[in-house]
């Protein structure tokens, strides 16, 4: 069945307006890799998850599973096989070129907000679902969908005042599936810490490109 | 060179309010597919691409391009093109089981969308990018950056009040790449038209998953 599509309905100036100061927000979103142990009120993170939960998806599938780590323990775990592996990635897999390119970043193997951040995010996209009947279910265009859900999220994130860095740690996915009882069609595509960053938190002095450089008007 | 990173800094119970209305407002969005040639202004166009681009990325490459086909004759060339492949894709390479899934969202070949709506988005990744030098730059996890972008275009959009439909017209890249003169390095990645609803536009009647069945607390 389909039924009738209600509108948001702003004038023009509001229209304007909204998406400027939406941009400006936006804009203000870094990557922070220096977050703080305060806790995070539990149904910010229900919200958060909720919005990422509205993203479109391919034959809508909504191929995603957000794993909120927010016990000690867990987290530690979790830690322990990061840096284990990031060590390797950077002492052998990703190569000199790739260290290279992440110099200005300054990032490394050690991350301390494994182990700080109030909630860790394991983003989990499902490569195939099951029907009832036990049969295979294709996912079209899943890490698509999941990575435009995790945009959504970021969004969300940044509109309630909390901070992440996207992360993609190399070769953990399946021990961490395993560790979080995953079932074997989830793959973890991205892991993001959440919470305030710390006092004393720095980012890298990056700039964007501009719009010229992004845009092409036709 | 590192700087202080600059905190938003909101109370709690803004905190909740915050997550709260943008996860309402986000769970208005749908994919519209009926979309009016009322024009839309190229300001509110200019801030949400400008919004896209707040995305993170891999070692932040930003490997992402914003086309926006205004121009009616380009508009109706990439219908031409769209329409020829989707025809082919439905009938032959989807094959009945895609078909099948996607009967309940009725979806077809005939797309008037593509001539109505004000601005199409083609939305391209680099795949790779290019050092001034001319060696080729490596883009790392450029499909998932730009499908993050992607998330926060969509949040923007429907911030602004406008509609679009997610849509990936498979193997339509290399002819749309062609006419719209990107290089090589470019490959399309998503196709969004992007205005008002109109009038009388539906939607399918879909449900969405509740936080339950999408999210695991550990
Ligand atoms: C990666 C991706 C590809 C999609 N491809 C198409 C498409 O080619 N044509 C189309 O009409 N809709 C397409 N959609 C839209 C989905 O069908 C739609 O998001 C889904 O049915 C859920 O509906 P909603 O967006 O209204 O919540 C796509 C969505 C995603 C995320
Ligand atoms: C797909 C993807 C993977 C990333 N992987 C990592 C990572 O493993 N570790 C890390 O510290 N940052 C990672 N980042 C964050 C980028 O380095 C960061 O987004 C970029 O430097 C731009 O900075 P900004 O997010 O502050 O704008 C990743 C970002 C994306 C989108």
């Amino acid at each position: 069945a389909h039924v009738p599509y209600s509108p948001l309905r702003f004038s023009k100036d509001e229209m304007l307006q909204r998406s400027q100061q939406f941009y400006q927000l936006m804009n203000k979103r870094r990557s922070v890799r220096f977050i703080s142990s305060k806790p995070v009120p539990r149904e910010v993170i229900d919200n958060v998850i909720r919005t990422a939960g509205t993203a479109p998806s391919g034959a809508h599938t909504e191929p995603w599973t957000y794993v909120v780590v927010a016990d000690p323990e867990t987290k530690h775990m979790i830690r322990e096989i990061v840096e284990e592996e990031e060590e390797v990635n950077y002492k052998q897999r990703m190569g000199e070129k790739w260290v290279g390119d992440l110099q200005r970043l300054r990032t490394n193997w050690v991350k301390d907000y494994l182990d700080t951040a109030p909630y860790l995010i394991l983003i989990f996209k499902q490569i195939y679902g099951i029907h009832s009947s036990g049969k295979k279910k294709t996912h079209y265009y899943n890490e698509i969908s999941v990575s435009i859900s995790c945009g959504m999220l970021l969004a969300a994130l940044q509109n309630a005042g909390l901070v992440t860095v996207t992360s993609t740690p190399l070769n953990c996915g399946p021990k961490l599936r395993v560790l979080l009882q995953r079932p074997a069609n989830e793959k973890l595509l991205l892991l993001l810490p959440v919470g305030y960053p710390t006092e004393d938190a720095t980012v890298p002095d990056l700039k964007r490109k501009n719009l010229e450089e992004i845009m092409v008007f036709v």
